[in-house]
């Protein structure tokens, strides 16, 4: 018998995310397992972000407020998922690097992160976090995609 | 509370994909799953496994032989696992594209495969099958390694 003793979900508060946490939930329910919900706070993209204007648009304490208000995001989906004993992990850095680094530190079980769809960019979309997550994780990793299964009561 | 009625494991009949089967039958076990063990016989490589005097080393049966052996290695696999309501599929193909199929076909709710360790290949080898299984899949996939983690009695 295999043992699930701490699972790590990444998420980024999607509705693959979200997908995830749910299959966290059941697996943590059947394993009596511990759930790490880990979220990685980004480096403002300022190419893609930054207002024409170019000023006033990050305010000096951003990721502190990125960071506050992923805590309560966090504290809110492990509140309402039915997952017993869950805690929220905040970092900052790059997605992928940081869920690899959390999943050793905690010495994960497994790991589960959601990932984009089938569709055509489904590629791109998930090579740019999830395979990573795939090739380098340090232990077993369940990828999820929303929508694709419907959950039904046993 | 998501449900896991049916698991497809994909087997090689190698360490990783035992690896899997331990996976499939911890899972089956909590979720109350059907297991199906698929195995794909591939088209025999020619250029790598034909021998010097190149006649004779395939019979003309070959493809039936390996078909007829999978049966058999399945079903001892699923008869040593523990593994209570299983089945094998033997599919001839590509690995890849077997695997998706039979996923598919048999509206399995997960995939688990077995992949190679982490070393310098990791990334070419997990390529090759586990990693197209994980973008292709119409279900979520669990990717397993060989001796990554130990597993216990609970």
């Amino acid at each position: 018998m295999i043992n699930l003793k701490r699972i790590l979900v990444a998420t980024d508060f999607s509705e693959h995310s979200n997908v995830a946490v749910k299959y966290a939930t059941a697996l943590a329910q059947a394993f009596d397992s511990e759930v790490i919900l880990c979220h990685v706070v980004e480096a403002p993209d300022l190419i893609s972000q930054i207002p024409p204007t170019g000023e006033g648009y990050f305010p000096p304490n951003f990721q502190e407020q990125q960071r506050e208000a992923a805590e309560k995001e966090c504290a809110k989906i492990i509140a309402d998922s039915g997952i017993k004993n869950g805690r929220s992990l905040i970092v900052e850095g790059s997605a992928f690097f940081e869920v690899i680094r959390a999943a050793k530190a905690e010495d994960v079980d497994l790991v589960i992160v959601g990932t984009h769809g089938r569709g055509a960019i489904a590629h791109v979309l998930l090579g740019s976090v999830a395979e990573k997550i795939v090739r380098k994780a340090p232990c077993p990793v369940l990828t999820v995609r929303e929508g694709e299964h419907e959950f039904v009561m046993p």
